[in-house]
């Protein structure tokens, strides 16, 4: 089995981004935030990443050195202009400027347009639970989910992600889709001829199917039906309109071929604890909301229930030690990445 | 059929909340919230509630007359104790400052601890829209949820709600609750001998239920399963944890028989439109993305699709001209609770 370790996988992450023309401090923050999900069990939105968006650097569709700029600032909002980076940069960075406003003002709203794919949302409410804060991560996406009542895929799978600090090193981290599943689930059933539960998506005409063809040719369901749906708006609203980026059917998919880039919106609140009460109070109260759950009786067959975000943090310790799996295709595919751009592909 | 004219219904409320020692402009206010339900045909938040409110503030369960306090203030942060008043006027209250608060920082965050039952979140979105804020409304509320995997009910059925403008009288208001389904339904389907749909409760061994009795004992199943668990933890941390109000299972019921006050707590977070862009801008951008979401193809049976607030709108628009249907039973309730008080009841 093809375990990596993740610092080898990460240096070579930020060689290749070097290779690409991305400075050196961005290549380390994009490298680290791909390796972080790997680690956390995360494998979709971590190294298996870097191909595409390599690719769309060389096709200049996605801006290897932007100028991100605040366009607007007061005492408790930022609207910051990505200039079409990868959105790991332009997002740690946008976190960066909110931290420090959040700290002073109590609270910061910021709204980013112009920028692309950000990764694990998980991973800037890590950046909040570190600084001390509470936060609610938001992007929109291409198009995969339909507007209730419709056929055609019309929001993105829109994430909601929220995290809280604990006193330990596991936040509570709540990343979810407001689609059922994630496209990329109907995507591998397809390839293999696999049929997919009821429930997950729609064909072309808006009926139910299991058929995991047709339902590539129609769209995924937002999860708990009309609830979903709002959810998804909801996201759409603060990250492609507040923001001033693409919405719905508008933001594209770098997995397409165009020459559009994707003008995809983020939106992160942050919430200063220590406005509120002493970091150390709250740390408190989460350690009893926290073991109060865990005491909570179990249905049959479940050993122990889980908070959102401890069983990445698991999958994290158990990785940092055992390394990161590849599977045989990826670890082609990014043989074959470095080789093309001169870099030595990681050790195991 | 009894439909009773909004405005008599008002007066009523207004009243009866006077008799029990609520002063003028509060009574106003509650009364205003909750008939705002009745003529949005949410009625389970409307008039309904009135006699168990006025019950609990004859025991003096709930203060008539808070000293609703600011105890702290940052630049963008409120932290605002209810005195144990009604939720109503505790959270109409906290939102007048929080919206001027919102207007100079540019966003703001409200947290609320020792309240009541605040009727519902969209009464605060459209207070927020009137203002030209974007509004993320949070509750906790009295144990409905298991967290995943568990037999016990433990969070509330913690609503998450989002009011946005659009320039017209209709904002988008979306207020959707963390369970698959109201308790009220199921106690309705109890009381009926009824079968309930698979999927939306538990039986106290954790096992899913379509007997109604069963599920009584049980609990109420979250919306989308796991993304639900976490989605209602997220809620109760804000509100429950952040507050300093109540969390889990220690917010009380006021239903039940005993002397506890609940202290719920509420979190509303409050987005300044004109800080990121013109809200003319805003308001067209919102136009066309309703459009958009409007022509989408619809599937074989679906004339239209709607978007999140705008039932409710046209409910409202209906009921202002034909009046509130109250049923047999809620006519008599509140017939006789006009006569404890001395109150004649509404004209039709």
């Amino acid at each position: 089995m093809p375990h990596y370790n993740a610092d080898h996988l990460k240096v070579f992450c930020q060689h290749i981004f070097g290779q690409l023309g991305v400075d050196f401090d961005n290549a380390y923050k994009v490298a680290d935030a791909l390796i972080q999900a790997d680690l956390e069990g995360v494998g979709s939105h971590g190294i298996s990443r870097l191909t595409i968006y390599a690719k769309r650097m060389k096709e200049e569709r996605i801006n290897p050195n932007p100028s991100v700029s605040i366009v607007k600032k007061a005492d408790s909002v930022l609207l910051v202009d990505g200039d079409n980076g990868l959105g790991q940069i332009v997002s740690v960075r946008a976190m960066e400027e909110g931290i420090a406003l959040a700290k002073k003002s109590g609270t910061a709203a910021i709204a980013v347009r112009n920028s692309n794919h950000f990764g694990a949302a998980s991973y800037y409410c890590q950046m909040a639970s570190e600084a001390g804060l509470a936060a609610l991560v938001l992007t929109n996406s291409p198009p995969g989910i339909p507007p209730w009542g419709g056929t055609k895929a019309f929001f993105g799978t829109n994430p909601i992600a929220f995290g809280f600090p604990t006193g330990t090193e596991a936040p509570v981290l709540i990343d979810l889709s407001t689609s059922v599943v994630a496209r990329g689930k109907i995507i591998l059933a397809a390839k293999q001829n696999q049929a997919i539960p009821k429930g997950w998506a729609i064909d072309e005409c808006g009926n139910e199917t299991e058929n995991a063809k047709e339902a590539l040719n129609g769209a995924v369901l937002p999860v708990g039906g009309a609830k979903g749906y709002a959810l998804a708006l909801a996201v759409e609203v603060f990250t492609g309109v507040l923001s001033g980026a693409a919405f719905g059917p508008h933001v594209h998919n770098i997995y397409d071929h165009s020459d559009q880039k994707a003008n995809v919106g983020h939106f992160f609140v942050l919430f200063d604890i220590e406005k509120f009460m002493p970091l150390n109070t709250f740390n408190l109260l989460m350690k009893q909301l926290i073991s109060e759950i865990k005491e909570t009786p179990t249905k049959a067959g479940v050993d122990e229930i889980l908070y959102p975000g401890e069983r990445r943090h698991r999958e994290w310790q158990r990785s940092s030690k055992e390394g990161i799996y590849l599977s045989d295709e990826l670890e082609q595919e990014l043989i074959q990445l470095g080789e093309e751009l001169g870099v030595a592909f990681a050790k195991k």
